[in-house]
């Protein structure tokens, strides 16, 4: 039956195409308040499509861009129920002089090696990897008359301008949305021959901190050697978080930091996965990890501190010998396992105002927190992921960590309860957010039959 | 003779106010090009003022405002050849509204103890100091029909717009200019009851450093802990500038920061001054000097290292979780007695250097450099001038460290090579620069007499 379904998908690659390229004509910018009814054009167009092939489909509105849900469930469909999210809306194309085509005409380009590409915006983010999932439901509708599992969709129109209809989207539709597990394909492959899903997500902590010392700022040459310089003390602070192993020296950081396991671990130590082109790609050479960390371990699941932003004094060309009297940095956090994010903004105050001298004041500014997030490897989901991936691409997906998060995974496990299954097909050079954005054809057609495959194993 | 020369003084007083106030009035403001014409009338007001007391005046064009020259050399004269320098301009008014009179009306204020003082822009800063000495030759020349040492008096308009075309003139005018010895009026007792001489002058080095890391800005998610951070290596090295005792580390640092003479120290120690006022005025407590050294030290003998401003990454509302690819501070260092400022600057280079990653970079923007000045404390014109105020004010001048630094003696040493007597009246609570500045009637009429003791202490 499921070389019914991948024969299908294969029979129907153009015309998925043709579908792929209707939708990326309609220029749904969400951020961009002039394209509010191009968003809800996609929005609709959505619908017709999950409806034509049999989706209970609707258009919701809300406060933004509408959101797309559909459901169908078939009468042998049997397995889990799934949810899988995608979004329509795509970003701006600014600097449109950057690119070399029409951004919203999409192309089919050859390149020197014969494989091909479509350019377009959202090409890859996210309407190609969107429609994998439909055109594989589509094949297996078309092959076999139904869907192997339950399978329920949320399209979202506001992905790309910080989701703020989501989460009230979620609560108020809980009971129609939860299910047994959601999926996304938001995410990119190991590479363009490796599949990947990705096992977690690192959490973070912002917080930014603005130190007082003298109440107005002062003439270094009246007040300097005697009076506190705040970016002095901000400084020390800063330059205290690290030690010489460059492990973050906040105490009690580490709790819940736990390793992967070891599957995972032998996984990763045999990739061939290099430091020296990962951060060649921008300029470096020297790793910045904790002692006895390699990269891919420092991106996947090491928990870090970093000062995003600093500020303080005089800024401007030239020179002013002020000594100021404020100084402020933002500072983040990204968690892994099972790190406390409000312990350890806790501790990181403590720590600040360990540090400020007892005449000086510290202003705390909290910027977000949520916990890392992992799925457990032992997961069904998971294990058919894994399964159907290894059988389409000819060898195992990467357990991948997730060095940033991606929100939707946090709100479907807090408000609805859900683990998620993240296997996307884009690759790192796809300039997603970027002029001449591109989906490979490959990841779009082996896209679709890794979904079918998925589907099947969810199923059996 | 003295007394005759003081009693003129006295007696000109109302009289010596009616042209301090005529002087006000004009408002030559140097920085705003609308007051270009303003500053010419000041600049002719001071050349007919001593072209009436017998000096050989005239005014001198320069590229931006005019000086003011005058020569008065009496048959009796004997002693050093003095140039007095004073500035004629003033700062701008504004913010206007935060004025209780009209600044260039200048109102004579009682106090609750019934001392005066003259409230109006530049009544301290430099109209009333510089007329102080005006005013001491016209008593010396009235009551003995003479100056007792040959007189050149340079007034500049464009001291506080950072003095453009002083060091040309200083060049193209050094035959006539050349004299023994400069004095300068535009510095502050110690107290109103303390008069006081600057003996020395801290220098400056400025460098502006920028730390470059990856060749653009990074996400935190996806390179953080791997990719470093330019923020934390500016920290780490803004944090390695000073040891636990709060001296600088950079090698060679305090080579030549030689202490001031025993004499010199001694009277420091005796002097009444408070630290918890001098840091609780700016809302501080606890100092932030060298380990074993008074704030009084600090600021008047020490040298320093301040970063005056830091700059990096996202500094905006919210947050954003950059590794930004640069980082930058704009660091300077005070400098005393002999330390020299190319070796120092060259030495914070190599510990800059030295701490940068190899696949860092580090890019260094000079910005002046200057060494500490010293008046010899054995020098016959500090003598004559500590011997003057002494009698004036019944108790010893405080020989003063200046924190900052005064250009014009600087240009005296070394385009002229002349040492500089640093004589003023103003106070603390003068209110230079801002709203509402003001002038005790106390130190216009004592400082009329100081100078005139002065002129008469140089020629015994």
């Amino acid at each position: 039956m499921l070389d019914a379904v991948l024969a299908r998908a294969d029979a129907n690659l153009e015309a998925s195409l043709d579908r792929l390229s209707a939708l990326i004509r309609i220029p749904s910018i969400s951020t961009d308040a002039a394209y509010a009814a191009e968003c809800a054009r996609a929005a609709e167009w959505c619908r017709m499509e999950l409806s034509a092939i049999g989706f209970e489909a609707t258009v919701r509105p809300t406060a933004g861009r509408p959101m797309v849900v559909g459901h169908r469930t078939d009468p042998g469909a049997k397995g889990p129920r799934v949810l899988f999210y995608g979004h329509y809306d795509v970003q701006p194309v600014d600097p449109l002089s950057l690119w070399k085509t029409d951004p919203f005409e999409p192309t089919l380009q050859t390149r020197p090696d014969g494989s091909r590409e479509i350019v377009a915006r959202g090409s890859s983010d996210d309407k190609g990897q969107l429609l994998t999932f439909v055109e594989a439901c589509r094949a297996w509708i078309e092959a076999t008359g139904g869907l192997p599992v339950p399978v329920s969709v949320l399209f979202e129109g506001e992905e790309e301008s910080g989701s703020p209809s989501l989460g009230a989207f979620l609560d108020a539709n809980a009971d129609e949305l939860r299910k047994d597990v959601a999926l996304v394909c938001d995410t990119n492959m190991f590479d363009s021959d490796t599949p990947a899903i990705a096992i977690s997500l690192r959490g973070l902590v912002g917080e930014e901190i603005e130190i007082r010392a003298a109440d107005k700022d002062l003439h270094s040459g009246y007040f300097g050697g005697a009076a506190r310089n705040p970016i002095h003390v901000l400084a020390d602070i800063l330059a205290a978080l690290h030690d010489a192993d460059n492990r973050v020296t906040v105490p009690g950081f580490y709790a819940g930091a736990d390793e992967p396991p070891p599957e995972v671990a032998a996984q990763w130590a045999s990739l061939p996965f290099s430091a020296e082109k990962f951060l060649g790609g921008v300029g470096l050479k020297i790793p910045a990890t904790e002692r006895g960390r390699s990269v891919l371990e420092a991106i996947w699941s090491r928990p870090t501190c970093e000062v995003n932003g600093i500020f303080g004094g005089y800024t401007g060309a030239g020179f002013k010998t002020v000594l100021p009297a404020v100084a402020s940095a933002k500072v983040s956090f990204r968690l892994v396992a099972t790190q406390d994010p409000a312990a350890i903004r806790e501790a990181f105050r403590a720590f600040v105002r360990a540090r400020v001298p007892e005449d000086c004041s510290v202003t705390f500014h909290p910027h977000g927190g949520s916990p890392a997030l992992t799925i457990p490897i032992e997961s069904p989901a998971l294990t058919s992921g894994r399964r159907a991936l290894e059988a389409e691409w000819g060898r195992p997906a990467v357990m991948m960590g997730m060095g940033g998060s991606i929100p939707i995974v946090g709100d479907f496990k807090r408000r609805l309860g859900m683990d998620t299954l993240l296997v996307g097909f884009a690759l790192e050079d796809d300039r997603v957010h970027s002029p001449n954005e591109k989906y490979d054809l490959k990841s779009f057609h082996k896209g679709i039959r890794s979904w079918a495959r998925i589907l099947g194993e969810l199923a059996a």
